[in-house]
């Protein structure tokens, strides 16, 4: 019996197989694996991307444990979708937040606050690791570099009205997207990570809007934080591109840990456990 | 010459034309014309309700000042585009909010505060009108219909995750939708109007999670139209869906006036003062 691990989102997979001793025998990677837009599609590269990792080491997929931490996972109907496309001779489909929690935890108690162009957190307690927030750009994503992106952007429309204070950084946005008309246009084509991409504008400055809303990013996730630690004092992990921003501006209420791993590394883990516990 | 005024939309355009005294000698209606979504479709649906409007009266398209308030109209590049696609003698479009607020207003000065699926603000003083806020359902529309009820599912989604208190109306619509999965799927489809269509069930509930958001919505429209004031005491016309409920909850603060005329009256209006103006 071998294992395969995989990490699955809206731009990639990786994956990694390894044998019963967790010796990795090979590495690969494919396209997009997010459940939530395209099942086939995910289907499609994450087999092409274990192809790869299986290399000309004999082993077939159909041989094959796997754990798949994919985007979407979360998402009951899709994921029973795409295990009815996989060969593997076990799948646990699980969010790819699951795997990244497991991956940067270790066995260990924790919490992980992934907060890049979205946002999502997780507790592992006991070797149960859950889910919280996210829930995507629209209605979620709170603290996320999207959403500050997003945020920036209406305070400049509003600043433009005379709603809210005009700022150097705002009157620099309006002029640079060509007023609220171009901020509009911007809105109606423009994906999450276009508006995740003004968010380190917003934490290298000391403009006062951008300082307004890290401000309540800040106080939303340390909100979210506390509530997760429920009292305790669970080494909190960083991750995603805004990590190390939030892991210096909430240094002092919690821990804080490095990463053990990342996704790749918690979904092999948790496909190895899973064979020692069946 | 004759007079053509149109209010268009994403969901139809009605039009109305008449002699140099303001007699009405047609009406016509027609498909949507939106021209930040499809410039083409809009110029053909305006033609339509023209046609239709001009009926057997023998006065020719080409014959009209036409005033056009249309959904998009503040967008400059649409505007341009679409006046190369019509036929009348002299063509002025504005934003429907522009017509809508000379139509509930007349010409006096006022304030309109527009709160259906979306929201949009418009101050006329002396003549001139000038349009605020609004902006879309992604980074606008505050007070709307569709962002509060946005907001109220995001807030169910916390409540779930235990990050907000669970109240009975947000666990009413996290059994209704299928809980978060479902919420989400949900947002991944809908149109502004399918959440707007939440909005009746807060402002006619009593539920502590619908009084805080609407507590928030009235206050962030009575900042917006205590700006729009400016010291004075306009009177302001409330519309749209959420207009009466705004205008109970606001009252003592200014004059509360009822509109008019529509959004038709209004471009017809204006078309036949551009005229007498030339």
């Amino acid at each position: 019996m071998h294992f395969l691990g995989m990490d699955g989102g809206g731009t990639g997979c990786r994956a990694a197989v390894s044998d019963r001793t967790g010796r990795i025998i090979g590495r690969g990677q494919g396209g997009p694996a997010n459940i939530n837009t395209d099942v086939e599609q995910a289907a499609e590269n994450i087999l092409a991307a274990t192809r790869q990792a299986l290399g000309n080491s004999g082993v077939a997929p159909e041989g094959l444990v796997a754990v798949l931490g994919l985007a979407g996972g979360a998402m009951g109907a899709a994921r029973a979708r795409l295990g009815g496309l996989l060969p593997f001779a076990r799948t646990l489909i699980v969010n790819d937040a699951v795997t990244a929690t497991r991956g940067a935890l270790g066995p260990g108690d924790g919490i992980v606050a992934a907060l890049g162009t979205g946002s999502v957190f997780a507790v592992q307690r006991g070797g149960i690791i859950r889910q919280f927030g996210g829930r995507g750009f629209l209605m979620g994503d709170e603290g996320s570099a999207a959403v500050l992106g997003r945020c920036l952007l209406a305070q400049a429309m509003r600043a433009a009205d005379g709603f809210a204070p005009m700022t150097p950084l705002l009157a620099d946005i309006l002029t640079e997207f060509g007023g609220i008309e171009g901020i509009i246009g911007f809105g109606n084509r423009a994906l999450p990570a276009e508006f995740g991409a003004l968010a380190p504008r917003m934490t290298g400055s000391d403009d006062p809007a951008a300082r307004q809303l890290l401000d309540d990013a800040a106080d939303h996730v340390a909100h979210v934080l506390t509530v997760l630690q429920d009292g305790g004092a669970l080494p909190v992990v960083f991750q995603g591109g805004l990590g190390p921003w939030y892991a210096r501006r909430l240094a002092g209420h919690w821990p804080i840990a490095a990463p053990l791993g990342n996704g790749v590394d918690g979904a092999l883990e948790m496909a190895r456990q899973s064979e020692e516990a069946s």
